[in-house]
């Protein structure tokens, strides 16, 4: 087995620049998965594994799929390469998967997507992942994002939800016309012309549109949307965390289908 | 006016600790806000002024409350002192105000309390304060806090809700005895032994009650409960952000009344 020994090993150096440059991730079709559970979230999701770097000292045993390539960090490489400090011992650069939206065709059970339009924070879209996973959503929709999809942040932010929810990055066009041939109904998020999200019907198949919390929703979905609902606001503050709002709307449909069954 | 030109001033020295250190807030009965939109919401709740720091280059008109001590700073000072850079240009020392439980009978409408007990992070109890903002909860109580009510993280993460909300600190013990006395209903947020959250009747004065993502709740609340709730948790992960359940379980109770009525 390879041995590393120094912070100026060339694959050290490009394995730093996976975990902060998006523009390497797309050129390698590779991104950074960190620790033991994260990295066991990846494996059970089929995910493909391409080198691991692992620190025996710290990590102990593991178990690794055959067809990987494993190289050995002393303690000192770890603890450069990590961000969470030398918890953890183990590190993977991971083949990145892309997933297109008719792949969701073949997903059984009554759809209940969650669109988001431009999020703009890794770590906002990590937590509404951790969020859709918790209420069973069959997908995540990404539409024009502004990120990318194996930030760092986004999957740390997750807890592991980035490898078990579905998701898909496209354009809002695209997603629209999608929606429409499947005869999902689009409710969108916003505040102006609009009811209370409880008195909607979320039993049938139902994509849950939000927006930006600076700039909401932009007119192409505002004009596909079937019905337009709001979150009360019954505070001084004008707006929820977006990661919060799609929980409570989640679980709305989670509600109301239970209640029905 | 007096003007402060040194880092090494003795006030900027204080101000400093008051952001880093929870024993000097508690000390000086003080604690620091930063930002124009959060010293709004702090003035408009009644909360008292001792020292503003004010950079007049970047901060502009700004009224305030006759009586506070103004000092202004230099831009070099006022980068020093500010956690957000300088797109503010105002902080201050302001006047910590204790809640005693007794004060939250005096709030009119049907009592929403949201409990934490032994919540860690201050970033999530803002959130949950947030949170609670936006559903209109009656108060937050935090029991046996392992962080204290003022720690900057806190203000910033709740975005002013943390004076729009009220918030009182209390032991378990006496938290438990208020709500018996009041009549308030006790819902424990827990996994085991316990019904879907929208299976229970949410429309009376209730108190929900959440423990540590860690470790959950102690026996002193189970037992005190009269009702243990959950939330399903339908995917791979086995829990959800605090704020996030928070968030849920209190639109719950929004939904049921807002229906009710």
């Amino acid at each position: 087995m390879e041995k590393i020994e120094s912070t100026k090993n060339a694959k050290v150096k490009l394995l730093m620049e996976l975990q902060t440059k998006s523009a390497e991730r797309r050129k390698r079709g590779l991104f950074v998965v960190e620790g033991r559970r994260e990295l066991e979230h990846c494996l059970e999701a089929g995910f493909e594994l391409d080198t691991v770097f692992l620190c025996p000292k710290l990590c102990g045993d593991l178990e690794l799929p055959q067809g990987c390539r494993v190289v050995e960090v002393t303690e000192q490489v770890y603890a450069h390469i990590a961000y969470r400090g030398t918890t953890e011992g183990v590190m993977a650069e991971v083949r990145v998967r892309e997933r297109r939206l008719d792949s969701l065709e073949k997903i059984p059970g009554t759809p209940l997507y969650v669109v988001l339009e431009s999020v703009e924070k890794p770590g906002n879209l990590g937590a509404v992942l951790r969020s859709a996973d918790a209420a069973g959503a069959t997908a995540v929709i990404v539409c024009d994002p502004l990120t990318d999809l194996y930030n760092p942040n986004l999957i740390r932010s997750s807890i592991g939800a980035v490898f078990s929810v579905p998701i898909v990055a496209c354009d809002s066009t695209d997603c629209i016309a999608f929606l429409k041939k499947n005869n999902i109904k689009v409710l969108t998020a916003q505040l102006q012309d609009s009811k209370p999200y409880y008195d909607t019907d979320m039993t049938g198949p139902i994509a849950i549109v939000m927006g930006t919390e600076a700039t909401g929703l932009t007119d192409l979905w505002r004009v596909a949307a079937d019905s337009h609902i709001r979150i009360p606001m019954l505070g001084r503050l004008d707006s929820l965390n977006v990661s919060v709002s799609a929980a409570i709307l989640m679980y709305e449909a989670v509600r109301q289908r239970q209640t029905l069954s």
